[in-house]
Formats: structure tokens, C-alpha cells, sequence
């Protein structure tokens, strides 16, 4: 392909964003936005990053659209498929979305009559996107396509056009891949909803939950802010297997969450073959789903819409508790946590025991990273003191790179160098006439964060991750 | 009190003995034994350690029994009380007796017209029996007690003196106390063992076992050698919870038994509050005891009977990882295994995986030390070709101390020097691409077993662990 000119046309003003691009672990970028829901048509043009190409008298140019999607931690989890291609689970799951200012996932998708297949790249790398599960998401969106035009830059694609036209899809986590944090749902929920975006597909969030399910399961409650519900559904077809929102994330914004990353190497077990197995393996798998789970749902709901904090946390151990109990009664068993993730644990035990009341609540996915959600900002605090006195960062480390995200905690915590976490103080519930075991260098870093808003698109040209001119990766 | 003259008459040859008191974590001596089952009058005056004193006319002496108790391994576990006080189970339990030669209690019990009050002593620290389950076992023996007579030696008691009449208990464990290797277990079936045949109690084994049941749970599994079966039982008063044997050692001798001894640190929650708060919180229990263990329980007997080692490793090793999820399902959870039991369940299922068919069975207890079950000697050997490419010794430790008992596993794997473990090399299951991670000092020593003989009295008075001239401690 010979492009004669090259003519770019920006829709927005300039925003640095390459530093997102540069590194992978870091605080990432506050984006201004626009929230999207119900009002995809009126905007429609304004984020679209349009480039028209003029090469022999071909009219050509590239379509971006850029969306920022939230991953979420399940507080009731989601394990085992009662359908393997269609990903319908065997229980309802409840979750809190995260800030995305702190942990999401940032796609740009484009298309272009230059576009010869499908192609994505993730995380800088190009992945295949034969995949069943990728496959799936874009014949499901291919297929609620609708027109889409721009007279200005000469652009028209009918709703028919969709099945010949190739998309790019570029994609980037800003926190590891694979590692237990829900990267994936995350991922295929922007996915979904930035190409549905591009694809002017008109369905509300309910029926895009539906697709991005298809992609990975838990990305269907990342269409949402707040606390969302995944409803398991009846249908064999699962069209009733859908994400629904229980409540915003202003409902109950008290709620701090702290991130203990253990380790950011790829776990041994995939979600998708650990389930499987579980399921198939398992004695107990049946007796939480159809017994254990339905009970906590109804009390989880409960708790949300009371912000019942000891309800709500007591729930929120003791499904993760056994959720790693059924992968742990798996053939071959299946091991995410590990001794760090015991201590973390172990600390927060110890802590809400000696209080008589829950301060804290613990959540692991499926890896060792711990998820600590405080009842408060006061109780945060001390959580935060009492993970760096056991879990001080090396002595060259950088505090403004051990503890990222919401900086106001370590200050409330009183912590402003790493010399404040080496004197602080052993908690008061440890026995003082035991030496306390101090864990130096097991874990990689804390993220600060809150619940947070559902998928927005950004508006900003220079926050896409495609090079409006090549479609390809900047 | 004063001793005019002492008279001491021995009725068993010179052993030594001493030694055994001396070191911890040795490999203990072979004794000559006789076996006890049924004969208990026909011998009783042959392995009593007397000793005659006589004071200010008094007639004094100190009648002393010594005996010797295996520890045994569950393959289907104990997990959950029925009945806190008569220690009743939620389920039927079936155990690998191991061999005393490497794995024992060793317990003495006297008893004198000089002694003032119940006392005990174990691994050389005297303990309180003021606990309640000592004090069951006490009461439900000295109910049973019978007349001892002793013409030669001037000794009667009979039946009704017992009431009166104090007992002093010495014991010790040659393997780590408390520390997931079922110490109880040997300790108070050895204790009850020992003082049936000072009291000479009549009752056979299987009655002898609901009063070590009493003691702890386990323990009555230890009145038997190979394979043994807890019943449950149904009655209200526990008369038929009681220990059976499925088979005894000679039946599948083919086993070997390695035990990876992780750390000897004490556990953090003791078994019996675990399982208590397990019945109290865990949602899984009930249908773990109720419907899982049934099944397997048959299934393990019949795999037992046929020597059937595939079920038997498939069920031993489904069945301790169910322990351990179960025991995560608490509240608070209970963690037993750390990061170093996981990595030698991922050994094990490596290697069967890759063989296509169970080389080995792992199985855990309430600790991180694995017992892991060979299928013959040949497995045995390549089993711990493998364990010490894992975790070789450090270089400065002496292979005679770090792979300990039956010493011909070592010669069989072809590892006479610390050296040859540092050559071993990667097993062929592991990734020749990824170079393979070595655990060196994560483990403390090796135990090479495999299932042996049920509890016997030592006659040899050298083994006793009481002088018989002051009734105390050696």
C-alpha cells in the first residue's frame, strides 16, 4: 500500500501518553473523560481519531477509537464453567470494580480499508487473535455492526461492510499480565466495549457483558462501575447469563483497597484449565455452587446495599478462603496463594481478631496477590503501616515506587521515607514478648486504590495507542 | 523417704540403651521384642522391671513396664469431632502404620507404694496430667485394672488398690513433637499400651483403642500395625468407635515410605482447635464427612485388599488435599502446607504424569511434612533421587544425618556422598528448556520407612526409660 498524502485530523487536544507505553508497573496517567453509557450515538465523531489517506485516487483513511475499561476483584468468586465455549458459570459472582485511575486496561481499535485481517497486540507484543474466545466477542459485535459515517473525512460503513473490514486492536494493562489480577477481564471487557464503540453497535452494557463474558468470564462485571453481579442465567444459549449493576461506586465510597503484588511472575495454573479441572475433578466444587454460593449471594447483596462492613467482609474471606479450598480438592491441586500470601493473611487476622470487629477483608484471585479492602481511610492507614512494618521495602527502594496509587494513604499512614517503615513500631495485637518476623523483599509493591467508575472512552487522540496514520501501534 | 538397702533385680539382659534418650532426631536402635497380643498373663512377670526396697520395715517397691508404639499416617483422614470429650469423628478413618524402627513412642510406666501423686514426663520435660483427656485415659484403665501379683518380690496389688495406687510416665518421641508427624497419636496409644499392661488390663486391642481414642483420636489407629480402619461408630457413650485392623504389614510389603521432614518448628493452630473451628465454620465439612468419605472409605478398603496402587495413591493423595481445603475453608483458615509441601506435591504429580500412572502417593498431615508413599523399592529410590535434586543437603551436612532410617532406599538411588546429590541430574519430567529450580536447606532430613507392626513391650529393661530404683526419669 502507497500512501500519495497523508492527511491526520485530531478531534482533541494533546495529552502526553507515551509514558504509559514506556512502563509497565507505574502510576498511571489521570485521563480526563467522558462517561459513555446510553449516549454512544451523540458523541460518536467527537473521539473518533480519524486519518484519510489519498494514495492513486483510492480513497483510504483509519478509524481509532481509544476506551479505558476498570478490572474488577470478585468478593464472591467465579470457578467452573457449566459451559465451556459459551463461559457460563456454575454461580452467580459479585464484585467491586477498581479505580481505574490505578489498575485498567486502556484499548484503542481502528479500522481501515487498508486493513488486510485482524490483528492485536497486547502489552507491546503481537498475540493471535485465532482464539475461540477472541473469535467469538467479534462475530457476536460483527454482527450487531451498524452504519457508520462521517461525510466530513468521506468515510461510510454499512452495517453489511463490517463482515469484509479488518480491525486492529491494541491493548495495554497497567499492571502485570496474568498474575492474579484480572488482567484478562479487564482486557476483553475494553475489548468489547471499544469495539462495540467503533462498530456503532447500539446494545446497552447488560448485552455487551454478554459478549465480553464469551471473551473471559469475570470480564463481563467490568462493564461497571461499583459492585456488579454476574448472574449465571438459565438459558443454554446464555443470553441471560449477564453482568447487572447492584450498586455505583459513590454508593460506598468509604471503602479503601490495598493491593499487596507478591509477585508479578505468570502464574503456574490458567483460570480456564484450573476450573476445568476443578470441575471435573473436585468433590466439593458441586456442594459450593449449588449450595454454599446461592446463601452468600443473598447475604453479599445484602451487605452492599446495607455497606454492612463486618457482613460484607466476613463473606469476602471466607469465599476466597473457599475458593482456594476447591482449587486446593483439585486433581492435580491447584496452589495460588503461597507463604507470603498466608502471612498477609495471618496479619490481617490477627488485626481484626484482637480488634473484635472487621477492619480489614482479604481476597485473593488466582494468583498469590493479596486484596485488602478497609472498612475506611483511618482503618487504611493502619493497614498500610501494618503491611510495611512486616513487609518493609529493600533499603534502596524507592517508597514513592513501593506504595503507588492513591499517595494520600502513605501520607495519612505517616509514612514518607523508607527509613518512617524501618522504625515503625510492631502492631499492638503481636505478642510483644515474641520478636516479630519482618518479610523483607516478598513483595514487589503496593497499589492504593478505591472502587471505581465502569468503562469510558478517552477522548484525547494522544491517549490511543494507534498511529492514526499506519494503524498500527504507536 | 528413706532407702535402707536396695535390692534391684533384673530380668532381661544388658542393652544399651542410653543413647536413645540422648539424641532427638537419630535413628533409633532395633530392639528385640516380644509380641504381646493375648499373651499378656502368661509373660507379664518376664519384662517387669522390679525393684525391692525395703526402709524402716516397709515393704517398697517400683514395678516398671516399658513399650514401644508406632505413629501411623491417615490415607483417608480424620477431620471434625462429633463429640469433643469422647473424641467421637465425623468420619471413618484409614492409616498406614509406620515402622517403630524409625518412627516410635517409647513410654515407661511404673508404679510404686512411694509415689504421692500421677506424674509424666515427656521427651525429658515433665508435663501436666491435668488435661482431661490424660485423666479419661487414667479413670477408663484403673476401671479395668486387675490384680498383679508378685510373690517373689513381695508385690500385690489388686484390683481396688489401683484407685490408690499412683502411676509415673516417661515417654519420648523419636521424631518431632507436634510438628504434623502425629506424635500424639504414638504417645497416647503407648501410654495407654504400657499402663494396660502394668494394670494388667485384659480387654484386647480393639477396647484398648477407644481408650486411646480418648487420649487422642488418632492414637487408636497406633494399637495395630499395617493397615488399620477408625469406625466411627454410632453409640452415644463411643463404645463402638474403635480401631480395626484391615490388614496387617506383611499384607503389601512392597511399600516404601519417604518422609520429608519440612520443619520441626511446633504448628501454629494444634489439631484439635483446627477441627473444632473446621466443624464450626467451614461450609464444606459436613459434606466432605457425610458424603465424600463414605465413598472413599470403601473404595480405600478395597484398594487396600487388592494392593491396588493406583487407587490407593489416587485416593491417599485426593484425600489429604481435601484435609488441607477443608481446614482453608475455616474460619480463621488454617494453613498446614507452605511453599515447600507445594513443591513436592508438584514434584509427585510431575513425575506420575509423566509416567502415566502413580509412581508415588503424597499425603499431609496437620503440619508441612510430606509422607510421601512409594509404590515398591525401585520407586523408592528414584523417588528420593529426585527429593535430593530438589532439595540437596547443605554441602557442610552429613548425608548420614539428613537421609535417615532404612538406609538401603539411599544405596539403591546410588548416593553415597553429598557430592552425588549436587550431580544429580534434572529428572526427565522436568523441562530440559527451563532450568530447574533447587531448594537447598528447605528441607531438615528424610525418613526412609514403610509400614510396620503394631505396639509391643520392650523386655529388655535397659530400653526402660524409668530407674527402677527412684521411679523417676532415667
Amino acid at each position: 500500500m502507497s500512501h500519495a498524502h497523508i492527511r491526520t485530523e485530531k478531534c482533541t487536544h494533546i495529552r502526553i501518553y507515551k509514558s504509559l507505553i514506556s512502563s509497565q508497573f507505574r502510576d498511571p496517567i489521570q485521563h480526563t473523560h467522558a462517561r459513555t453509557e446510553g449516549i454512544a450515538n451523540i458523541f460518536f465523531f467527537f473521539f473518533l481519531a480519524v486519518t484519510r489517506m489519498e494514495a492513486d485516487g483510492v480513497k483510504n483513511w483509519v478509524l481509532v477509537v481509544t476506551a479505558q475499561t476498570p478490572t474488577n476483584i470478585a468478593v464472591i468468586k467465579y470457578w467452573g464453567k457449566r459451559d465451556e465455549s459459551l463461559i457460563l458459570p456454575i454461580n452467580d459472582s459479585i464484585s467491586v470494580t477498581l479505580d481505574p485511575a490505578h489498575l485498567c486496561t486502556t484499548t484503542s481499535v481502528a479500522v481501515s480499508p487498508s486493513f488486510t485481517h485482524d490483528r492485536m497486540w497486547l502489552n507491546g507484543k503481537e498475540i493471535s487473535l485465532s482464539g475461540g474466545r477472541f473469535q467469538n466477542c467479534l462475530r457476536e459485535l460483527r454482527f450487531r455492526a451498524n452504519d457508520v459515517e462521517d461525510d466530513d473525512n468521506g468515510i461510510k460503513i454499512t452495517k453489511k461492510d463490517w463482515d469484509k473490514m479488518h480491525v486492529h486492536i491494541v491493548s495495554y494493562n497497567n499492571f502485570p499480565t496474568a498474575a492474579g489480577l484480572a488482567s484478562s477481564a479487564a482486557g476483553l471487557a475494553c475489548l468489547v466495549f471499544s469495539l462495540a464503540k467503533l462498530m456503532n453497535v447500539k446494545e446497552d452494557h447488560s448485552k455487551l457483558s454478554a459478549i465480553a463474558r464469551q471473551g473471559s468470564g469475570s470480564a463481563c462485571r467490568s462493564l461497571y462501575g461499583g459492585f456488579v453481579k454476574w448472574v449465571m442465567g438459565k438459558e443454554e444459549n446464555g443470553s441471560d447469563s449477564i453482568a447487572v449493576q447492584l450498586a455505583d461506586e459513590k454508593h460506598w465510597d468509604d471503602l479503601v483497597i490495598v493491593i499487596a503484588v507478591v509477585s508479578s511472575s505468570q502464574k503456574e495454573t490458567s483460570s480456564t484449565s484450573g476450573m476445568r479441572d476443578t470441575v471435573e475433578t473436585s468433590a466439593l466444587i458441586e456442594h459450593r455452587a449449588k449450595v454454599v454460593v446461592p446463601k452468600r449471594i443473598i447475604q453479599m447483596e445484602e451487605a452492599i446495599k446495607n455497606r454492612d462492613f463486618p457482613a460484607f467482609a466476613a463473606l469476602t474471606c471466607a469465599d476466597s478462603n473457599q475458593f482456594h479450598a476447591v482449587a486446593l480438592d483439585t486433581c492435580p491441586p491447584i496452589f495460588y496463594m503461597n507463604d507470603t500470601s498466608h502471612r498477609i493473611i495471618s496479619c490481617v487476622e490477627k488485626w481484626n481478631r484482637f480488634e473484635g470487629t472487621f477492619q480489614v477483608a482479604y481476597t485473593f484471585d488466582a494468583g498469590p496477590n493479596a486484596v485488602l479492602i478497609s472498612r475506611d481511610r483511618k482503618t487504611a492507614a493502619l493497614l498500610l503501616q501494618r503491611l510495611l512494618f512486616y513487609f518493609p521495602p529493600q533499603s534502596e527502594t524507592d517508597l514513592n515506587s513501593y506504595v503507588i496509587g492513591d499517595k494520600t494513604i502513605l501520607r495519612d499512614a505517616g509514612i514518607q521515607e523508607v527509613k518512617d517503615s524501618e522504625t515503625l513500631a510492631p502492631p499492638p495485637e503481636i505478642n510483644a514478648n515474641t520478636p516479630a518476623h519482618r518479610y523483607k523483599g516478598d513483595i514487589s509493591y503496593f497499589i492504593c486504590t478505591g472502587p471505581g467508575r465502569g468503562p469510558v472512552v478517552l477522548t484525547d487522540e494522544n491517549q490511543s495507542l494507534i498511529d492514526p496514520k499506519t494503524g498500527l501501534p504507536k
